[in-house]
């Protein structure tokens, strides 16, 4: 398999012996790993028995497939796993399902793999459990990813919406929107170029950081819709009011630029590096101070709290006004993920 | 959300309400169980602490989505459940993944749900976590499912290929082929028709029928690829011969009068509910007469066996013949599971 000549044909999904040096020649041999055996119907996992078991699922569908600061591979293992972490857990293994379009280049598959492999390491996961398929020229987006990840969480480590409190308060671990702007702007449809990179990454320092504090109510990863629709989740899952402070909100000046000139909202657009934790207030400075300390958490900030009244979203502008953020409706931008 | 009217928008993928509808009223409407949270970024498994814990993953794209005995959601079922199946393990927990094409139905996509939940709740697996993606028209084949499965073994089960001994024997637990003809009949751009029905289906029964046999070797479902491609693994993973003997593989006459007429070889067809076993010579019997009594199984045969000798596939003909069979090359019927 001459790899940086060859593009994907139907039959490197057929179960035959295209099939078996695709998965022999790319991802075994840059997702290698102890538990990984790419002969076996189905692997062993070598769990420690303490703790819970977590356990979800995404599916990654991003165009363009590769933009400044990550790719549909690297976003895979981060998506997943965040979902983990965010709900107290430590990540430790992934399954990985591959949908690859006919003619799709063999070189820029396996930089897509590389990036997985990489994005794994990082955190220390494994990639145990694999699938690809192949659909016809046409029916396909380049490749569609789905990685479902399996965690560990001690049992003492209990967050859920239903702890939230009035008067709680809500921390963002960074600026919001980076990624949705930056693969806007590799789509190169609007003619804009800018610098900004995607957030795209682990929050698992993050979530970790903050899991001995007895307030930490509930941690969420705002994705598609943003940091407005965890904040509508949070409505809709308490009864309580969410009030947000725009001024505190952290966003990069490109983010706000690019907003300006297109009418998008920030606050709608996707993070995939982020972290919003609900808080008690006592213990707010507290994790703000842990955040900030951390690489990439400097511009991490207190933006809101809940309150007992009707339960919508409600943002507070900087001169003193206030309006309701109303639930997503239209896509601002999508295949963002 | 007037479900028979509906057709999947990109807005269904956004992150928004339109997603939440879809996700509440098709998905964890047919999905429910007590382990479900459509809400949670990640679900805790109840899961009993002994034996071990399997996980396997596979990717769904068959063409049409729907066909005479099944259609894509309970082959996704089916086909990941059934890899458990084949390592020992009794299936527990399944995620899903839905790549779904903008335009897509709604009615189509619920009769696929209804089927997940049906397959699902016959051999007592839950849905316990999901999502959804939506692609551009023209971008996917209506729908593409990714199914994540976890299960449970007894640490006593071993079932392995490096187990394998020479004499031992192979058995196929009913027709082959039947999967395959039927999804291409279904296509009706081969002018054909016929009443047969896809073999797809649960093979739990079978391998937990088994599985007290001290001299059971090592099972595996034969799908992409066929009860060819079992056997090439067969002989790759023990450096065995493996001789099949044609007169005694089970086949249905639908599949045998189409694959002369179109000049397949239904060896390399795909199955989607059949098991293929390893065991000793001495309890081959046996096990044969497990799986006769078993409903379905009438048609179980013992079909060959392994032989110390250079490692080919040989097929041992009727007329006293013998054939290699060789790799799976060319794809006869592309995007079959």
């Amino acid at each position: 398999m001459n790899l940086p000549d060859r593009h994907i044909s139907l039959a490197h999904g057929n179960g035959g012996r295209l099939m078996r040096e695709l998965i022999e020649l790319l991802f075994a041999k840059h997702l290698k790993n102890p538990t990984l055996d790419v002969q076996a119907d189905a692997v062993t996992l070598p769990l420690e028995r303490h703790g819970e078991l977590l356990f979800t699922t995404d599916g990654f569908t991003v165009q363009p497939l590769e933009f400044p600061g990550g790719n549909i591979g690297s976003l895979s293992v981060h998506g997943t796993t965040n979902d983990l972490a965010v709900s107290g857990a430590i990540p430790k293994y992934l399954s990985l399902n591959a949908f690859i379009e006919e003619g799709f280049e063999v070189a820029a598959l396996e930089r897509i793999i590389i990036s997985i492999a990489q994005a794994a390491k990082a955190i220390d996961v494994a990639v145990v459990a694999g699938d690809t398929k192949v659909v016809r020229r046409g029916e396909g987006g380049g490749v569609y990813l789905a990685t479902t990840g399996i965690g560990i969480k001690t049992t003492e480590i209990n967050l859920s919406m239903s702890q939230i409190q009035p008067g709680d308060r809500l921390l963002v671990s960074g600026p919001v929107g980076d990624h949705g702007i930056a693969v806007m702007l590799a789509r190169e449809q609007f003619g804009l170029r800018g610098d900004l990179m995607s957030d795209a990454a682990s929050v698992l320092p993050f979530t970790q950081a903050l899991l001995d504090l007895p307030g930490l109510r509930f941690m969420r990863d705002p994705t598609r819709g943003g940091l407005a629709t965890v904040a509508h989740e949070l409505c809709r899952g308490t009864g309580l009011r969410v009030n947000l402070d725009q001024s505190a909100i952290p966003l990069r000046d490109p983010v706000v630029s690019v907003c300006d000139m297109l009418g998008y909202d920030p606050l709608y657009l996707a993070c995939e590096g982020r972290v919003v934790a609900v808080i008690a207030a006592d213990q707010a400075d507290q994790a703000l101070q842990r955040w900030q300390a951390l690489p990439g958490g400097e511009l991490a900030r207190i933006i809101g709290e809940t309150e007992s009244n009707d339960p919508f979203v409600v943002l507070h502008t900087e001169l003193g006004g206030s309006r309701i953020l109303d639930e997503l409706e239209d896509d601002p931008l999508p295949r963002i993920c």
